[in-house]
């Protein structure tokens, strides 16, 4: 692709590299944005720079959040004794919007995945092995999706706390093998929370 | 969608404004440039705001320039007295592709559509009769997308110069109707502008 201004191909390639947004798209993208008033670019801009340099991670779950311990970590009428796993913040949201959940999250920020190099290390791990170890936790209920990672990434955890007195849980799979849970609806996704089964059970499924 | 952070909701929403980028798809784009270097969340938010504050257009053919007179129009081996008239930028790319064109562009910035309340006075008409009536034009080549939104625009134009000494042709319909340009492969495109056709022709067709 030949640009006439480079101004324009600095943007295009900025923007083509987000997932899913090939030059193409990125140039309609961005055309679209100089058709616009000024002030809808600097917007963008300014939000995704606030974003990236203030971001801040909940001390307790990892959840994204603008204060030091997250709105549910920090919300009296939650329990801490069950602690739903979740691979990210828009499992957080997915299930929040079901209003099925009392309990807290642990954001472990990804699944084990050897194929993409990503390890235990890399994950929210330690500190949800370590919250088991101090034992206020009573269940902990794993909400990653059914891929093999997911899989994978449950019986990790599940080793490193299965000697401890507390009793894991996986949400009921209503929810199609392989699926993510954020591509599920609210009344299947609520309905596997409050059906959830015993962890081992389900290894024996 | 119920956001833990003001920062993040801020970010999506305002992603969330361009054409094609749903909420899901915002967030999933900003959650990926939170897990990438900081340096490319500032480098994208940078790009954009430096291009749309900083735009220029160049002054004779309105293309996007980084400069007041566009790299084409400044060649001393292109002639001006061929234009080809285009809708946007894009089309320029195409065309400039296809190494088919020696000529100059005219770009319009759209195509008159009442449905859009897009008329003749919001695109860049005026300029192009006055480059006309000057006298240094031999040819234009209408080479708008062929829907009605293309066909209405060429017209009026053609009515605004007709009286004048000057040729008008629109690019071969090799182009399948209702296609934009931008789709085209550069073959069927460079063919296209070479078997030029009289625009008063392609209006008998
Ligand atoms: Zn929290
Ligand atoms: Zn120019």
């Amino acid at each position: 692709m030949e640009f006439s201004s480079k101004l324009l191909e600095r943007a295009v390639n900025e923007m083509s590299q987000l997932p899913g947004i090939g030059k193409r798209t990125a140039l309609r993208l961005v055309l679209h944005l100089l058709g616009q008033p000024e002030s809808q670019s600097l917007e963008l801009a300014d939000a995704l720079k606030t974003l990236r340099s203030e971001i801040n991670f909940c001390k307790k779950c990892h959840n994204i959040s603008d204060h030091a311990i997250c709105e549910i970590c920090s919300n009296p009428h939650r329990t801490e004794e069950i602690i739903c796993v979740v691979e990210d913040i828009r499992d957080v949201m997915a299930i929040e919007n079901t209003s099925s959940f009392r309990g807290l999250y642990h954001v472990l920020g990804g699944k084990i995945s050897p194929m993409d190099g990503i390890g235990p290390n890399d994950l929210n791990i330690e500190s949800l092995v370590e919250k088991v170890k101090a034992g206020n936790v009573k269940e902990l209920i794993f909400a990653l999706g059914s891929t093999m990672e997911g899989d994978t990434t449950n019986f990790y955890i599940y080793r490193q706390i299965q000697d401890y007195d507390v009793v894991t849980s996986t949400i009921a799979r209503g929810i199609s093998v392989g699926n993510e849970l954020e591509y599920t609806d609210e009344i299947t996704l609520g309905r596997s929370i409050i059906n959830r089964i015993p962890f081992v059970a389900s290894l024996k499924s």
